[in-house]
């Protein structure tokens, strides 16, 4: 028979990074192209104790239907947490676990929008987010980077262009591909501009617990006084990313509505993870993990920045990140960082294309994405010295 | 701010069934309404075994990203267990392991259809699945119910009349909510209509391995030869529902788009959950395991059918299931169950009223289902026969 299709997954192309992602590691590459945390990051030992626990004492509460807001103490404790530390969560605030904030970017989309409404988001962006607005058939417009962060003036003029325009969709702290992070005088005036148009900025936060150096930014969610801003996280970074955990705070009408639209998704995320991850920072300490995981991040984010002015052209430019996993490095105009990809495999360095990160697929980026959390440090040095060496063969030319 | 929700969404109810689920138990009635499996199906000795070894010997791969089609070794055994089990799966076929069926059936429509577009279902059917279509605008048609299932004169009459129908939603083993299993010559006739008229059956199978008395019908999917048939099922009944563990077995053009679609709605699921599925049918009886949930639920329903039999009055029909949970009680013509379900709550009795199962939101059902699966045999025994006295007092009325 003839397969036809909805309209709006028609053109929905696999994400270049997990199709990437499928071939590398078989080869014995050195991949600085994963977006994975560090395995050290995992709390095995400690999971191993509560699933041993859990399986013990409170086996059903794991095993059965549970429901769709996810587990009560889990909201209760992220709750508290994001209020106590990241001043968010306001009075007419709720909060549901999803299945990874995957999940709540997906369906918040579903929620607001109706096919053809635009979302604005930063240039580059995170795929995965971009993937999901598209899956519904939204029209995405970028926005420039600058140096701190979307371009403020031309995020108001993106606003002026685009009447239908639903939600500005962010990521300010260690931005997913940047590494940059918004300082607090932009986010005012990016809150200002959601409230002046009346669109709903969706603030993804999922790197924020991995500051590793500098002074905190306060969350956009934190100065939101009616509503407008949408904030997700998740456990991805700070547990485990298998475990698929994550949250959504947002006024209680959005999140009834993305409470019944999970419910038709998958019913509810799965149970016995809600319980290890409530379990674990009610008996250990968080902090001191986070801390384990920072000391690890900094450690090699510091080694890679050292690499890079050591090896690479004075040409190429990159961004020092305060935390998070990323550095992003830029070409000389006219690059086409698809071929330096290309060409870096070759030498069996896997780095991400700028143009996959771009809100149209279509854009030539003269810029690509190195991730810092997973490679070893002798992959990192060994890397960034061929990878140097190959950009200065490349650059050259 | 003011709220506005996308056009998809706005007049989406809640499950009727969770939002009781939420309130019944702290009541401590006796519930009947359930769509849960018996927590004595769960094996949790065998689980707390295989996760202490997962985190020992294998932390890194339960705990990291995964890629977005499912553990291998999951879906190889999933794949090998239809084919052998069930002749579900051809050369063309592709499985992809998914949050639940839930997440199977919800991904099938966001693949297929555009909105506005007809799906024809079963009347009544799971509200899970009906609530997945209505979430993406889609028109529901109900074809009504024969006492072998659906009727397939009025199931054409449903085609002729909707040219832009795209997919027929079937439960045909254990339907839910009725119990009715659909004869092999009423599936050949089902399929032969799919294909005449050009639409897709999407088989929902998730109680198929629950026969406890009666002889094996064979999937519809068995009898496709070209793609016309996408089935689902899930291991939420014979091993956790709190897992969240289902798959779709489809044409690999179908399970392409899926697989795209399901990147961006939760990247992969929950990859220990994979694991611990996977290597329970490694290392123990899967056959044997199920074997013990058939002896229990036969027994359960032996004595439900007959409690009802000794105390519901003669005028209220219901149907005989040879396996999965449920079973279907019909009043004589113009009562309102929902009457009649709010009436039980009053007796400490929960059942659901029929209306919550019709495509129709408002049709009024004169029938209610009831779970054999939960209740200890001494509630079944107590419930029935307060549910049959309340049912004579207000039949006679």
């Amino acid at each position: 028979m003839e397969f036809t299709f909805s309209d709006r997954c028609k053109d929905m192309r696999p994400s270049a990074i997990r199709e990437l992602f499928k071939v590398i590691p078989a080869e014995g590459a050195i991949t600085f192209s994963a977006g994975n945390p560090s395995p050290l990051s995992f709390p095995v030992e400690e999971f191993a104790e509560i699933a041993a626990d859990i399986f013990k004492n409170e086996a059903t509460a794991a095993l059965q239907y549970s429901v769709t807001e996810g587990y009560p103490k889990l909201i209760e404790q992220i709750r508290k947490r994001l209020k106590e530390r990241f001043y968010v969560g306001a009075d007419y605030d709720e909060t549901i676990i999803t299945t990874g904030a995957q999940q709540a970017i997906e369906l918040t989309a579903k929620a607001l929008c109706n096919e053809g409404d635009v979302v604005i988001c930063e240039n580059p962006s995170f795929i995965g987010s971009l993937n999901a607005f598209r899956s519904y058939n939204l029209k995405l417009v970028g926005v420039d980077m600058e140096d701190d962060g979307i371009s403020v003036e031309k995020l108001e003029k993106a606003l002026k262009e685009n009447p239908n325009a639903k939600i500005i969709y962010l990521i300010p702290t260690f931005q997913n591909p940047t590494g940059i992070t918004m300082p607090l005088k932009k986010r005012k005036a990016v809150l200002e501009l959601a409230q002046k148009y009346n669109v709903f900025i969706l603030e993804d936060d999922p790197y924020v617990e991995l500051r590793f150096t500098g002074v905190p930014e306060p969350e956009i969610k934190s100065l939101d006084t009616d509503g407008h801003v949408i904030y997700c996280s998740s456990f991805s970074k700070i547990l485990s990313p298998g475990m698929r955990l994550g949250y959504l705070c947002a006024h209680k009408e959005i999140i009834n509505k993305v409470t019944v639209l999970k419910q038709v998704s998958d019913s509810h995320t799965n149970i016995f993870s809600q319980m290890l991850a409530s379990r674990f920072m009610e008996r250990y300490d968080l902090d001191a993990h986070i801390k384990k995981i920072k000391d690890l991040y900094r450690s090699r984010c510091s080694l890679m920045l050292y690499c890079i002015n050591q090896c690479f052209p004075d040409c190429v430019k990159h961004t020092i990140p305060e935390g998070g996993m990323f550095i992003w490095a830029t070409l000389p105009e006219g690059y086409d960082s698809r071929i330096i990809a290309r060409k870096a495999l070759e030498h069996k360095i896997a780095i991400v294309s700028g143009s996959t990160f771009m809100a149209d697929q279509n854009q030539i980026s003269n810029a690509f994405r190195m991730n810092f959390s997973t490679p070893s440090d002798e992959d990192i040095v060994e890397g960034i010295k061929r990878l140097g060496d190959m950009l200065k063969e490349e650059l050259v030319k």
